[in-house]
């Protein structure tokens, strides 16, 4: 029996979903029936459930962006630390092997191979840079697990979020039994405000960069695959192999949609975070080479995201 | 048997020192012995040792003051939240009772009591309200144990290490056996970077303001009476009953030390953000009456203070 903490949430019900469609029994826990922020009650709940695996989907994300962390500080540090190290220490009480759902944003950029040499690119919004990425995109290497967060707390700048979502890999980084998916930027073919897809078409310009990202189905599909096949614990880049540019993106909209009117763009970073944001944003690229070599499945960016636009549904 | 976190810090020390001129066995607990950030290390020395007390006083300050707290922001986090909420489930899973030393730096200003009713004022420099702090001290009353911090994440403008130490109550408030108590800027006769009668003499500008503050020694023996006697477990102001402004402790210095030379003082609060701070300062007075009523003794704050400095040393 798999717990799953946050199962209402936009990953949590991904999750859920995925598990009834495996027909593997699991629990959603919410707020209104346990209170999971308290250890006292979380182990009692782990003691009666005996589960065979735990999920953490809950976190502070920031709504309706990231930008709400700036001042909501302590709900991210309580969403994003404390509680994945107050599970893992029930967890770790308890023996139940868990997984907690993280985030690639507390990296910043790419690793760009040129001459031989490789070299890190915190931003690839410059042209020189996106130069190489739009030319020569096999040149534009991913971070791996092995690379140490820099765009954290301990290298800033940074988000407030990501700040704590890097603490919070920090704090359960030697935990046993232990999983760390990272997401990245999440899209599907469901309308949804956190959606990257529904995001794109409703900003009024949107902010070109560089990211490896995560189609919703496609990472629950692949977490559970690690877990069910018995990978290795440890930590995960769970993105769709590859990068897109976020003009990529809106091409692809225009062409699957049809959609005549033209996008507008911010002129450059400076324009974007005079006008329209207030914390740095992550934007980067990573490798998926460690899950790939698992053997779990990921289909590549651009495939993921023409069906996305293709099965395209608003309805849901 | 007591355990002790943090023993050979500032305030560590003077709980380890009067621990052991109680003759209470004890075992000061180091990061070179045991890593008390590691959840399993911490249980299985709690399992071992079977103390009847653990005390933490271990915790992010910032040196040389808290403006570093600003910058690093993971140690903040994972000394002022996450360890106390580490030690708490630690703890809680062993049933040992214990106590984490916590700062009164949560709160700006007091309560001015005019005309019968009874009002906050979070900036005792404005001065209108100085007058009253000055013509008229027992209108001023301390913030209580049951006043909500208002510096803090929760309530902006905070400092980064105030909204770390408020966050770390806020973990531990709902567990059982367990006490909080609050240090406010500590002092007493030993010359040290920690002490603010040092920090005072060596300022090239002093900030004029107002607080309630804790003789060092005073505060351990009031906590140690506090779990000695029995009292209830919970949160206590553990300061020294009253309040001092600046100006006050620098004519103190002056007229024991006999210094001639004058003081200068930062003209207004502008002046002092300025030049001098970069994160804002908690100044505030605490109400001690929850303290008293245990029946623990602390002396008032001027007695204390003219005691430090009449055996001031700065030889140790």
């Amino acid at each position: 029996m798999v717990i799953l903490i946050g199962g209402s949430g936009y990953m949590g019900s991904a999750f859920a979903a995925e598990l009834h469609k495996r027909q593997i029994p699991h629990q959603i826990v919410s707020r209104c029936t346990t209170d999971y922020t308290n250890f006292e009650s979380l182990c009692r709940l782990l003691e009666k459930a005996k589960p065979s695996f735990l999920i953490n989907a809950a976190g502070a994300v920031g709504k309706p962006n990231v930008d709400a962390c700036e001042l909501a500080r302590s709900e991210a540090v309580l969403g994003n630390v404390v509680l994945p190290q107050l599970i893992s220490n029930a967890c770790d009480i308890s023996g139940v092997p868990w997984a907690q759902v993280s985030s690639g944003c507390i990296y910043s950029g790419a690793k760009i191979l040129s001459d031989g040499k490789v070299r890190i690119e915190k931003d690839l919004t410059l042209p020189h840079v996106r130069q190489i990425v739009d030319d020569s995109p096999s040149s534009v290497l991913g971070y791996s697990e092995d690379d140490s967060p820099n765009f954290s707390f301990r290298e800033s700048p940074c988000s407030f979020y990501s700040g704590t979502k890097a603490l919070g890999e920090e704090v359960i980084s030697k935990a046993k039994q232990t999983y760390i998916w990272r997401l990245r930027i999440p899209f599907d073919e469901y309308d949804n405000d956190r959606n990257y897809l529904t995001k794109l078409q409703r900003y009024d310009r949107v902010y070109d960069n560089v990211n490896s990202i995560s189609h919703r189905q496609d990472f629950v599909h692949a977490c559970l695959d690690l877990w069910v096949s018995g990978a290795n614990f440890g930590t995960y880049n769970v993105t769709n192999p590859g990068f897109v540019t976020s003009r990529q993106v809106v091409e692809m909209i225009q062409r699957n949609f049809k959609v005549r009117r033209a996008f507008k763009f911010w002129k450059d970073d400076e324009e974007f975070y005079r006008l329209a944001a207030s914390a740095p944003r992550s934007n980067c690229v990573l490798d998926t080479t460690k899950l790939l070599a698992t053997g779990v499945k990921m289909r590549p960016v651009e495939e993921a995201m023409e069906e996305s636009l293709l099965r395209w549904s608003s309805a849901v």
